[in-house]
């Protein structure tokens, strides 16, 4: 399930999904039998619409309470006529789909697309109201608040340290056989007009948690809790983090993706799974958030 | 109940608060005894705090569904010692109110301050995604979704046509002994980047449903169904407004309020009554929106 193929099953098209999702009352994006998540909600759809079992692979696999502006899947659809327009889908899904979920674009990709082994680097948002700042209630639902007064010079600073391809083992929730090694594009702290911190992360892909992580870190620094120097202490340590440094769900946003031109894919593709994995099957669950 | 008095009875004082909530679970700002609004839960926390029955006059009375970030409200407190400090009420209250409205501010006011009848102005946003886009998930509690794509170059020449002292009669729901006379002071719209398209109306007060019918009206002449003169006939025509028209509650938002100097405000009071209504009684419905 969900194996990657660089190319779909005879009869069967790629297509590229672009959506968002409010994850306040998703169980995160993976498909699980009996509770409501992203993954479940779209693929029952579109096995809807196709009479027949569609599954989905997703650039970031999100946890319960995480949301997506930009998220990105793929899906291999059955080529044939069932009724509709390969172009009416979006409007199609969004008619059946809840709606703190929308589908944005739906479009036929090249064979060689894929949503996740593809992916160049994720983007992701974190927004803290900090020192006990009333959170705006109509804004509420993806802002986390914390109580004590944050200096995101400090943050910067920190956030500064960890750049670059490092082993993020310190930073990211135990998961067997996954590799933690990943490079950390951007990693800063602004505070916006509204007096809201936006975080803006990205990296080629994150380990499980990790985003949550390293906000907490960052967190316990600005309120002068930890030196600055403890980021880098932290991920020179190599010890799993400590639950209290994950930080809440609710402020973590998936914002997009980037992919290779077409001709690049196939060689990303390769290399991906070379690098991350013993085997296809234990590279399933290391990514996401 | 709400009886305007120029001061708070003799043991009391006057308190102000700001506030903002998200309106989509409340049945609006007016007290109902079966059902969950803003007033009921304010006045039951802080009724909880004060030990006896505390009533607050609201600057607006939004509608179901209707959101604030600028909600002024006043309260008169009871003198004497309840066993914590007026300053610590905010933070008080918020642990007891439900996260979908915040108190941002609660402070002592002058004994001639009054949230309602002492407004100079009140401001609301509106909140429009045209022409079938979608509505990003995380968003989607303020804004209100449109099928057509809107020119809002037109909606701004007819939003212009209405500025100014005028009987907002055609832009009203019915309510009895109430005058329709209102001070249009701006409305206008704006294109964000995000392609969402915000509405700026300012009034010295509104007639019970008038922004929503207001943007409604503005919409079908930017979709192209009426002409610009249109806005302008409707005004003139005198005749109460199709239910067509009013635009759904969820797009709105009360975002603030202009109060005059205290030495102003007695004044500003009792001009207001004298134009607005035939007695006291009549007047208390006749505002928000």
């Amino acid at each position: 399930m969900n194996q990657p193929t660089l190319a779909p099953e005879s009869g069967f098209f790629r297509a590229r999904i672009l959506l968002g999702y409010d994850g306040t009352n998703f169980f995160g994006w993976g498909r699980q039998s009996d509770v409501r998540t992203v993954q479940g909600e779209l693929e029952a759809a579109l096995s809807t619409l196709y009479r027949q079992n569609i599954e989905t692979v997703v650039a970031g696999r999100t946890d319960a309470g995480v949301h997506a502006t930009g998220q990105v899947a793929h899906a291999d659809l059955p080529e044939g006529d069932f009724g509709f327009e390969f172009e009416s889908l979006v409007y199609r899904l969004n008619r059946i789909l809840p709606e703190d979920m929308r589908i944005k674009s739906f479009e036929r990709a090249s064979n060689n697309f894929h949503a996740r082994y593809g992916a160049l680097r994720r983007h992701y948002v974190y927004k803290i109201q900090d020192g006990n700042g009333i959170v705006e209630p109509i804004k509420r639902l993806d802002i986390a608040p914390w109580y004590r007064d944050l200096d995101i010079d400090l943050m910067n600073q920190a956030a500064a340290s960890l750049l670059g391809e490092n082993d993020f083992f310190s930073y990211a929730k135990f998961r067997p056989n996954a590799t933690t090694i990943r490079d950390l594009q951007r990693f800063d702290f602004e505070r916006m007009d509204d007096g809201v911190i936006i975080s803006h992360i990205t990296a080629d892909a994150f380990c499980y948690n990790m985003v949550r992580a390293l906000v907490g870190t960052m967190v316990y620094i600005g309120e002068g809790r930890f030196p600055v120097s403890w980021a880098k202490e932290v991920l020179d340590k190599k010890e799993r983090p400590s639950d209290s440094v994950v930080f809440p769900a609710n402020g973590l946003t998936f914002v997009g993706v980037d992919y290779p031109t077409d001709v690049e894919m196939i060689e990303r593709f390769n290399k991906v799974l070379a690098k991350r994995a013993l085997s296809i099957n234990d590279a399933v669950d290391e990514e996401g958030e």
